[in-house]
């Protein structure tokens, strides 16, 4: 099947934004030039201009495409996972992933909060990001209460913030102390609390359990090695 | 007692440097001029750089004066409380009081994250305030083991990472979306599973006793109202 002028038009732009995302995750959004770009890609300025407005509509373009991305993973691997908890630990998991596998994570945090301040609509973009996580995972809550995994006198939105809140804060410490920071072992701990917190007297035996492993196993793992 | 040209000197230093901060606060960092900043002051552009080298040398002298301040508050009101996990209530209550009754919070936690990439010699400072932070809290935690009041099996540096992050990330949602998150009720919640997962298989008559109190006491503050 041969490409329409249409869908090879959507590659070259998939495969600008990718230069730019590449060239405002390695030398940050103010250093990035459309000049620059423009050079990384081997392409003119009036290409680029062609497929985007300015710098802010490739940033946006940027942003939608690497946030799209994240969260389609997110939920692809977290949905077929059975129970609250283990999906729970798979977002953390997730989240580690991309922390540190590449800089694009790391790139999209520090935009988010650079936007507070100095961009509105990319603001906007972001705040629409967070909501949606803290309702998947005030979702996910919600259906460990109704399967009476976790206890029900907790608000899943206000769980969901402090899930949210925990990641983001461990992944900016790491950013920035990365050789004083063990993400893995933070993002653990912080599930193992998380999770122990939301199981408290849902099942005597059950919450017995948890106790025992926040003692031995998790435990074993809360410990930098 | 009459003030000596030096101390005269040092108070001018300090009244511009509030101007700046207040400007910085406003107005972010990107759009905060020198000029602006003199004019604000009443001062000429000359007095200004009398004082302070440049806007750089201007926003690490607001940076390290406004960190101070935060953590002689913190130490100041965190060390008289008697048990270790009032103490630990206590920092996240100077952080919400912070985080709500100005701008000069937001102010640095923003700072914090665009020097990532922008400012070196910033960026290594906030990292070493991150740094004393978690020290501080490591040592809470420490002392809270060492009297039996919490589980001696948990590092407390990696405590002391999940805590500060999810300080960090609760307040990086509140300044994006105010009107979604409960800054409160989000603070309340964390430091409620951080205790009690510190507490875990401490002391059996304590560790019920708590569990009941998640159930109730703490429940009702984990609810958005």
């Amino acid at each position: 099947m041969q490409a329409t002028a249409h869908s090879r038009g959507g590659e070259a732009r998939r495969e600008l934004l990718d230069v730019a995302i590449d060239c405002f995750a390695r030398f940050g959004y103010q250093a990035t030039s459309i000049d620059r770009i423009a050079r990384e890609a081997g392409v003119t300025k009036g290409a680029l201009y062609y497929h985007f407005k300015d710098k802010a509509d490739l940033l946006f373009a940027a942003v939608k495409s690497r946030v799209g991305q994240w969260e389609r993973r997110v939920v692809g691997e977290v949905r077929p996972v059975p129970s609250a908890t283990a999906r729970l630990q798979q977002v953390a998991q997730v989240c580690l992933d991309h922390a540190t596998k590449s800089n694009h994570r790391r790139m999209i945090i520090t935009l988010m909060v650079e936007a507070l301040d100095t961009n509105a609509p990319l603001s906007a973009e972001f705040r629409a990001m967070m909501r949606r996580f803290r309702e998947f995972l005030a979702s996910l809550i919600a259906s460990g209460q109704r399967h009476g995994e976790f206890r029900a006198d907790v608000d899943p939105a206000v769980a969901a913030e402090v899930y949210a809140g925990a990641v983001m804060g461990a992944e900016i410490q790491y950013y920035q102390d990365p050789e004083a920071i063990s993400l893995p072992a933070t993002l653990d701990a912080f599930v193992d609390q998380y999770v122990s917190w939301l199981s408290v007297g849902v099942n005597h035996h059950r919450s017995n359990d948890s106790r025992t492993r926040a003692r031995s196993g998790p435990a074993r793992r809360a410990t930098r090695s």
